[in-house]
Formats: structure tokens, C-alpha cells, sequence
């Protein structure tokens, strides 16, 4: 059977641009050696094309020196980094009510540890005043998806970013869903980290993933120490970025697939992708809303679909979608607070996620089957 | 100018079977969604592959079950996450004299921040009684490499593996030189963890590492939590094993050309592979060694040569090898213990070192090439 109908982007994207499967083969086959460490051809090939990659994604997202990028394995370990070198022991930090377990877990670890408290925002309404009424003398954080991964639907970097400004709190952006998809100019925002993975919207394969952070002068703890490639006789990570939380070798060939994803991207326009993402989102919401049965949670048109079919458990209409050809994702998405948001804690809800690289006949595709299922059942 | 000769393949082998490179497009191109987070095809098919690599690597190993592999970024991250999770607070940690920074570093971390001593054993002479002497009443834990990442002598892990039987030490080991070019059994080792790179003598891509618990059972605290694709309600990482240290999106095509590495590995034997590396270091030892000039350190034949040409800096040496086509790595290699030892920390030494991609015809060009260097100076 053939799978044509790739609707599975906010997990991975697929299929990835020809020019990214190019130049990872290029890597892999003709240069690839251990970056930033020997003198030899095939080192400093690669370090310069990952130092070309880091002005990529700083130029991409207007986020200025491109030392201050650092490459992890994906956003979670980005998350990681950010969450447990930044948020100082005791304090509190508000967390919007849709955050992914990769910022729950990891702050569920310092409430444990380091006493750490966290409250969620509600994501409804006006967020910036939701933020500040739960703002107290022990606040000191905010991280904050830009979009729910379940939902698709928004929050505004410009909103955290004033409130971040407004009290001297410290903020973590998680980008996951939003990177590759929508514009976001750091120049214009004040934060403190910025994560986000290489494989889903900016289109790299799977092992890199992105931190950026804006004040590359202060040196704070290291997260993962090992060889740097740099200071070799100290016992600890070097004071700088990007060296300080790099630590062992570099997932070069994903870091180049990556560089390539953001060039196809800036090839095609992040404006352009932004509008058919919305597009493809926009009309295949309208046209499933129009389902008798079928609930749409989803607000905006921000290249995710959340919807259920009439009382069915999401996995058994994303199990029959597949039998169609059609990829979707059912169950909690690593999100339950989402779902508790949404009232669909015990059977979750479908999930359809596009990518730049989807088109109207996805859509029409999904909406032919969903309409088949409402009707006569799985 | 062509770069035929590559001798830097203990910071990452090159080239990669062509088997390897089939294997990571093929995944790229034909199906890798993001392994255990739906049901369709994609996502399957992927988690299908992971876990015959998982089945690959502990057959490979004689590990055990396949649930405690667990994929890591690199060894780096292997270690990091065996050392923080495994070292107990306050305790003595028993090191070998030429431990990499990917060992030191995260220990020093734990020294500042949790109260651990560590100690230095001799890797010269016998080192069981070397050891021996050295536990304390604190004495909780010995992290030793299976090979200098310098001079690529050995510290045998029966060796390690007797001595912790015989204290109850805990026993944290790094392969990363190790694995791929020697025969490991670790169905007759006693241990606790075994850390490993994916893309040194596994021949994968970077970008995965591998990290092997001997005690699937014992559930410590997780390194890096996230989303596990299992258990989302809980808020804290699954107690079970591979998912407890599993965050995020695991780098599948990586992992895919590990196994991939592996299935090579495996066809040629690994008793060949350690026979031809030997030949190798054997014939390039004996011949450097009979140039006036040139030092010899390595003592062993375990696939890496670590040497010296007159007073010149290492770093001058291995560039003008650079220009003759021939890779090597000057330097400290993230070592600088196992250079105090060789009494090279100043100027550094040259190490050459080989995979089963090598032949006798770049052991030839080596020896040439150092020739003239010792002959006529840089």
C-alpha cells in the first residue's frame, strides 16, 4: 500500500526537501570528519560547514553572533540545558497550561530536587494578563511553547517577550512547532533561550536540535561535560559559547541537513510557507467542521489540526486513517495538560500536522476519510 | 589535492561502508517518522528498525535483553548520563591514569557540586593490585576506558571486571575506542555501564551513541526528561527500561547506520577486524619506530599510534601530513592525564589511528611521509 498522505509533521517532518538528502550524502560520503578537532582536511571541512550552519540559523531567526547557537541532540535536550542551568533552586515559574512533557518533566525534576514551584497560565484570552496576575515575589520564569503542539493554536512571542521585559523575568522559548513555520524575529524580542528541533519544521533528519542564547557574555553552568576540542588541559567546559554546552562530537551530517532545510526554506520564503501552512490548515478546518460528528478543537490556522470524530477513541480513527494511507498521530501527544484543556484526557484526539511540503490534495485526502469514518463508522 | 589517506579514526572513522550510507538514505527517503509516537506506518516501521539495532547491538555485546540499550547523542552523553545518575554523593571514584575529558570533566562537576573525590590508577604494571591499593573505605566506583584514546594501549575489562566483583564497586566503562575494533563479551563481564559512540568502530554516522545497563531492574533517577512517547500522564520519565533515558526524538537515521556499522562488522568478524587493526599498528609501530628521530609511545597494537618526530610540535607535524594527503591529529586529544604521563603535555603528540577501512598501502604512506619529515625537518 502505498502512504502518500504524510499528515505527521509536528512529530517529523517527511518527506524532506531533495536538497537535504543531497547534502547529507555529501557530508556522510565525502567529508565528514570529527568538527573543531584535528588540523586535517576533513576536520575543518566540517567545522566550517557547521560554523556556516550556526549563521544559518542565527540569521534565520535574527538572533545576532552565530556563536551564540548551540547544536544538542533535539529540543528536548535544548530544553534540558536551558531549564536546569537557568531557573534558579527555589523560585517559581509560570508555564503555559498546553506545555509539552520536554518542559514539564525536566521542571517536575527541579520542583523534586531544588524546590522549584510552577504554575500554568491560561493560554485563553489575554495572555499577558494572565501571565501578570500570577506573577509573585518568588516568580523569576516563564517558558513557554509559541505553539501548542497539540492544537497548533498560538502564543505570541511578542506577548512573552514584553512581560519578560516588563518584571526582569527570565524567559525560555520552546519553538518546536513554530520554527521553520511561522516568521520570528529575535532582534525584536527579549529572552533568554530559544529551543528548538533540526526535524520538524526547518526540515533537517532527526538528531539536531537548536539553543540559542541571547546573552552569550554570561557563563553559567555547563550541562553535559565532555572533550570540547578546546581547552583541553582544563577540567571544566570553556567559559564561551558555543563550546560551553557542546560536549563530545557533533552530530555533523544532521547539523547539515539541518543548514540545508533552513536554505530550501529561505529559498521558498518563510512568508510564503507561513500563508500555505495557513491555507492548508484554514480549509481543512472549515471543511471538517462541516462533518456531522466531527469536534475541532483548534482555533487558528497554524499548521496543526486537533479534532475527534464522533466517540470514537482517537487511536482507532488515526489507526483506520493509516489503513488508508493517511498518517496522523492520536493519543495525548506528550501534552495531558493540553488535553485536560481540551476534555479529552481519556480517548485524546486526532492530530493532523502539515509541513511546507504538503498541498490541497492532503487535505482533500483527509477530509474524503474522515467523512467516511463519521458516517459509517471504523 | 586528494585526501586518500585517513588516519584520524578515533575521533570519527572515515569513510563509512558503502552498506551504511545505502542504509541511512534508504531510512532517510523511505520512512523515518519518529519512531514510538504513533501508530502508522512510518512511525512503526522506524521504531521497528531501532529496536533490531537495540537486538544488533546487545548480540553484538552479549549484553542481554535489548531493552537496556539505551541511544544517546555520543559517548559523551553515555557517560554523563551513567556518571550523574550512577556515582553516589560524597563517595572516592577510582579512575585510570589516562582517562578523556568526557570521564574527567563531568567528574570534576560532581566533586564541586556533590562532595566526590577521585583518584588516579596506574595503567602501567599490574593494574588489578594498582587499583587494589587504592580503594578506601569511600571507594564506591571505578570509570575506566578499555583503550587510551592516545596511545591506544589497553586496560583489559576482565581485569576491571574482577576487581569490582571482588569490592562491589560500582563499574562504569568507556568503549569508545574499544568497540568495533576488539572483542567485547560482556555476558562474562560484571559492570554496570557501557558507554559507546555510534560513529568511531561502529562505523555509523555521528550523531548516536550507545549506553548499555547491566541491571535493567534498578530504576535511578533519569538524566534528561522530556517527552518519552509512553506514559504522558506521568510527570516524571517511565521507570522502565530503554524509555527512562530516552527524551525526545530519538536521532533515528543515526542509530539506523549503527546497526548498520554493526551488520558490516559482523559479516567480516570481529576476530578479522582485530587481527587486521593489529597488522596495521604491528607494521606502522615497527617502522616509525626504526626512524632516528621519531618516538614511539604506543606500546600495544590496538589500532592507534601515538608518536613524536624529533623536538617538533605535534601540531606541525600532523599539518604537514595534511598536505601530503595523510589525516592525523596532533595535539591532547581531550587527554591531557595520558599526555602527563608520556611527558607531552607541552608540545603534544601525533596519533594515527586506524579502522578496517585502513590498508597496509596507508600504513606505506605514513612511513614515507614521517621519513622525510624526520629527514629534511617541516
Amino acid at each position: 500500500m502505498k502512504h502518500t498522505v504524510y499528515l505527521d509533521n509536528a512529530a517529523t517532518s517527511y518527506p524532506k526537501p531533495r536538497e537535504v538528502i543531497k547534502a547529507l550524502n555529501k557530508c556522510v560520503r565525502d567529508y565528514c570528519g570529527n568538527p573543531g578537532r584535528s588540523s586535517h582536511y576533513f576536520s575543518v571541512r566540517t567545522a566550517e560547514e557547521l560554523y556556516r550552519v550556526r549563521e544559518d540559523v542565527s540569521s534565520f531567526f535574527k538572533s545576532g553572533v552565530p556563536e551564540n547557537v548551540i547544536f544538542t541532540e533535539n529540543a528536548t535536550y535544548s530544553l534540558n540545558t536551558a531549564i536546569k542551568t537557568m531557573v534558579p533552586a527555589g523560585c517559581e515559574v509560570l508555564i503555559s497550561d498546553v506545555e509539552h512533557n520536554s518542559v514539564v518533566r525536566p521542571l517536575e525534576r527541579l520542583r523534586r530536587e531544588h524546590g522549584v514551584t510552577y504554575k500554568c497560565f491560561s493560554t485563553d484570552g489575554d495572555i499577558s494578563e494572565n501571565i501578570e496576575k500570577l506573577i509573585e515575589k518568588q516568580t523569576r520564569c516563564i517558558i513557554s511553547t509559541l505553539q501548542s503542539n497539540v492544537t497548533g493554536d498560538a502564543i505570541p512571542l511578542g506577548v512573552l517577550s514584553a512581560v519578560k521585559r516588563r518584571y526582569g523575568l527570565i524567559l525560555i522559548i520552546d519553538a518546536s512547532q513554530a520554527a521553520g513555520h511561522r516568521r520570528i524575529d529575535l532582534s525584536k524580542a527579549c529572552y533568554d533561550a530559544f529551543c528548538a528541533p533540526g526535524h520538524k519544521g526547518l526540515l533537517g533528519i532527526q538528531g539536531s536540535g537548536i539553543l540559542i542564547l541571547s546573552d552569550g557574555n554570561i557563563c553559567r553552568e555547563s550541562f553535559v561535560e565532555g572533550g570540547s576540542g578546546s581547552e583541553s588541559y582544563s577540567k571544566s567546559m570553556p567559559a564561551y559559547l558555543p563550546d560551553r554546552y557542546e560536549a563530545g562530537t557533533l552530530p555533523a551530517p544532521s547539523i547539515v541537513s539541518l543548514g540545508t532545510g533552513i536554505r530550501y526554506i529561505n529559498g521558498r520564503g518563510i512568508a510564503e510557507i507561513e500563508n500555505h501552512l495557513s491555507a492548508l490548515t484554514e480549509a481543512a478546518k472549515e471543511r471538517l467542521t462541516e462533518i456531522r460528528g466531527v469536534t475541532v478543537y483548534t482555533k487558528s490556522a497554524g499548521g496543526i489540526l486537533a479534532f475527534n470524530v464522533r466517540d470514537f477513541p482517537s487511536s482507532d480513527v488515526s489507526g483506520q486513517l493509516d489503513r488508508k494511507g493517511i498518517c496522523t498521530r492520536g493519543g495525548l501527544h506528550c501534552s495531558p495538560s493540553a488535553h485536560e484543556k481540551l476534555g479529552t484526557v481519556e480517548r485524546g484526539c486526532v492530530r493532523a500536522s502539515f509541513s511546507c511540503m504538503n498541498t490541497m490534495y492532503d487535505v482533500d485526502k483527509l477530509v474524503k476519510e474522515i467523512r467516511l469514518i463519521s458516517e459509517y463508522s471504523i
